[in-house]
């Protein structure tokens, strides 16, 4: 999975709190979670993640978390609110770690940013003191969500949020295969530049020269390994280490997923020639 | 109108303003405002409710705000800027009540917020000592409204801004109507998921069993009515209290909108069969 | 360029970094470079501009800065991450000004801001304590930007971030030409409202009655020169002075680039019929 080096390891001062929804900005949704915050821990910090998911879309919320949690200080609260089961049985969870606190749906979005994680305790939000009563059946991201990572930002401690459980659970992480000529795996995310995600960690890139795509209908693209955008031609495209420490297609001055029409779940296969 | 308890009543350490705008977030104008609110209330917390309201969409500006309001901190200041007549003679206003103050353009954008909440004083934003001079004749929000908030989030009095005023203006909230086989609504308000939210307060949804949608032509819909999402089947509509305390059309695991066709208008019928 | 005087005096208690960028909200990248600025400058105020560019979009970067920072405190980092050439050879840079520092890729995006500034200090970016190193090659925002804006913040002194550099990269911008009958300038910007931003400085309407704009093929809107939206008939364009200190383009009640076709880089021409 993600292969680069944790690099924050500062107590900050000031409480973090993450959020990562689906919810969108056209609506009111994130900024009465934020309220509901501001009324608990008057002084946390929150930073969006992005709330700009596709409805539904736990990989996507996965992925974002897990490439970007361990540039946070120690200490913050990641919210992850992508949650099609709201209301239905599913348990709303925290689960603390040596770098943090990750709160969400026990749905398995959260599972690629614990996969690197020292796991210390889960618990399940069901302490009626610190949720928002009545707790609406389609909002928990206001009424279950936002007030436990403000308390727990606050420093309550995990335990009083409601009873141990023994695990998470998990999205399935797709592992990249060994091939007789090279390693195979797939477009795992495309970002805004259209720049495509694959689930190759970086520095395997390293003993390779190309990497080959299979867009559709057996129809393959195939472009160079290299370490920059623009270390190839305008509108070419190139299999670079990208910011998340994994490999992935792009075009110089281009999106990939344009160009190359490259889709999540499209196979690349890295070789030699 | 919004059936919700009022459920804070918390006094922060902290100021809040919101900000709720049709300005979008490809500009810099939210960011400008933020800016002068920076210069003259520099601790002052400021959470955006949503800038992507259709252009000139007062009835969406009211109703974010109504359905979020009771969410933030008592003495939070909230500012909407849905302002068509700007540089016109509409009057800018802040309205304080028991709960906050609010603020934007006196052309019935905070009337529904407003309706709810008890009123102590309304005043035009008049005084120069708190505007941003000269101001412009199309940017209001940064000019008038930013610091008119940020003043008042530091605890100048209202009476200082300006004249009091009588009244404020209003928009009309269509109330439902009692038939003689149930209650008749209307789709007020359509979500980032395609919920269709009406105007008829949650609690009545219990005497009914069904609600019945007229989207065009006579062409209905018939749903169920529930208490949350996966109580149907994958795909199919269901009729809830949604998290604004208002019935809404849902449609599990996908978009009312889009499955129903449902539109911002459409009449929604409350009834037992 | 513009004109609009500067208002902004205050030296504020609390630091503020504004943040441009054309990253989009749907992936984690703004989310992430917060993180890196809480780890390090913890009670730093960090304030989005847009981060709706479009991708390497230049000028638009430029535009959005420089019609805003004028209203930010004193002693505010701008910092600006339009950087096609992330990897490749561009340097990274921080400009000190009597009113702020501003940072961001040596590409000119920060030129049009520093245009109407008292540079006091340039310096590349090259000091490894301030960077979040292992830098990599195509997220300077993460590791270049975000760890210098916030040291800078805290007070770092700005030569301890690199070598002195004797100038910064300049856009151009395009000069309005005084012609026989008026004056010729160009459409620089589209805001989100369709309001056709143009290169002629707002003081110099008042000596025309009109404005005629070349859309295509020689064909040509004219209308007449006004101080706001509603002077003129719902529908109707008037040119006025907008809030950047610009003479723009506006539709009352719609957008002038729906309604006149106007596009980046249309003549427009001031004259008295």
């Amino acid at each position: 999975m993600f292969s680069y080096p944790l690099i924050r390891d500062t107590l900050s001062s000031v409480s973090v709190i993450t959020l990562t929804t689906d919810f969108g900005t056209q609506d009111w949704f994130v900024g009465t979670m934020k309220g509901v915050i501001a009324g608990i821990a008057p002084h946390a910090k929150v930073i969006d993640l992005t709330h700009d998911l596709p409805a539904a879309d736990m990989r996507g919320g996965a992925f974002a978390l897990a490439a970007s949690c361990r540039f946070f200080p120690k200490g913050t609260v990641h919210v992850v609110v992508v949650d099609p089961g709201v209301g239905s049985g599913r348990k709303a969870i925290a689960v603390r770690t040596a770098s943090g606190v990750f709160v969400g749906p026990d749905n398995g979005v959260l599972s690629w940013a614990l996969a690197k994680e020292k796991v210390t305790a889960i618990r399940a939000l069901e302490n009626g003191a610190y949720l928002l009563e009545p707790v609406s059946k389609t909002f928990h991201g206001r009424d279950v969500f936002a007030p436990a990572a403000a308390h727990l930002s606050r420093g309550v401690p995990i335990h009083r949020f409601g009873p141990a459980l023994n695990d998470y659970a998990r999205l399935e992480w797709p592992k990249p295969r060994k091939q007789r000529a090279g390693i195979e795996g797939e477009v795992l995310y495309i970002d805004r530049f259209g720049n495509a995600i694959t689930n190759i960690e970086g520095r395997l890139l390293r003993g390779f020269r190309r990497a080959s795509c299979e867009v559709h209908a057996g129809r393959r693209w195939s472009c160079p390994a290299g370490t920059f955008y623009q270390e190839v031609a305008k509108g070419a495209p190139v299999a670079l280490i990208g910011s998340s420490g994994l490999v992935e297609i792009s075009v110089n001055g281009g999106s990939a997923e344009k160009v190359l029409a490259l889709r999540t779940g499209c196979r690349v296969t890295l070789g030699t020639v």
